[in-house]
């Protein structure tokens, strides 16, 4: 079957997308407000977008629901104060994770509705999730908006200026690949584990 | 522990990256040289950056290894053509897959070393891989370029134009998100199946 974007609803379009680029990474982003409310909710159309300058992306991108915009407090959050931190999410944070994906009033502090504990940051003032092995402070280098609406279509690019790495996540100094216990997000309300893994080496050429 | 970016070295820095940015989806790029030439590579630097307009975007970061800069070949045919296809990589595709990942000179058709089929696009002109079960035709929206250095700091932000999705994996008309037995990438040589999986429904607020 071929079909172009204008010839299906926005709706199934999203599902596609949901379903067929996975696993997807999520990251936890944690931010302030101008005025000092912590925020956390988690996004997953987030990777590297550049290894050196170090760089990390992610989209708030929600499909609209009626008239609720999903979580639209993170983008102005950043946009307020130009700083953000990414946690990973393990296996054993899922559900807290989940908690804090809810479309609450701005008001809620997700850190403490999920009953997480707040770690300093370095460099940047929001706080990090201590829960999370590894965290990227990140400082904001720039906001991409494709579309009119914001809800659907902005990317969000930070320079990572410090990382936190758990002293449990550590093997002689480096961080231990088998340690963590990540989870990646699917289609639908469907998350996978990374726990059945294999390896391939690269081809060597020439 | 807490590092900040050049208290590491760049290697390091990019190990821990690719560790606790996972799992990552796979971008498999089909495009032509602006001569004609086919060329194939994965990314996983990749992800949905805007659903509506709906939009992929991917980095062609890898590290430098000596004077080898990696698949460049992918960036310098988007920067000549304004157009990419993104397949998605399944199991069974893995191994042809990472044969398409070497450092290969520029008059090597990828499609052909793995033993692939080329499929024809509707409304751009690079193949897709016909073993591939869903792939988005993109025509390029921007290229960012963070560094000075193209083969470690650009993300290339493209349109989907047209998907084409397979009979086999399509239930009612509607694409199947059990029938696509998608990897992930991880660390390393690493890579994660997505067959261990588990769901939690969105809080409902208010």
């Amino acid at each position: 079957m071929n079909v172009q974007p204008g010839q299906i609803s926005g709706r199934e379009l999203y599902r596609i997308l949901l379903c067929s680029v996975a696993p997807r990474p999520i990251a936890w982003v944690s931010t302030l407000s101008g005025s000092g409310q912590p925020n956390l909710a988690p996004f997953s159309f987030f990777n590297v977008v550049s290894s050196d300058p170090p760089m990390l992306g992610f989209s708030p991108s929600t499909r609209r629901r009626g008239d609720r915009l999903g979580p639209k407090d993170t983008l102005r959050n950043v946009r307020e104060t130009g700083e953000f931190v990414v946690n990973v999410v393990t296996y054993d944070l899922a559900a807290a994770m989940n908690l804090t994906s809810g479309d609450y009033e701005n008001s809620v502090n997700e850190l403490e509705l999920a009953r997480l504990t707040a770690r300093p940051s370095q460099v940047v003032r929001p706080p990090q999730v201590a829960e999370s092995p590894v965290s990227f402070e990140c400082r904001l280098f720039r906001i991409l908006d494709f579309g009119s609406d914001p809800s659907t279509g902005s990317l969000v690019i930070g320079e990572i200026v410090s990382l936190h790495l758990d002293d449990g996540v550590l093997r002689d100094g480096r961080l231990d690949p088998e340690a963590l216990d990540l989870i990646g997000r699917m289609g639908g309300t469907q998350y996978s584990r990374t726990r059945e893994r294999f390896a391939m080496l690269r081809p060597k050429v020439g």
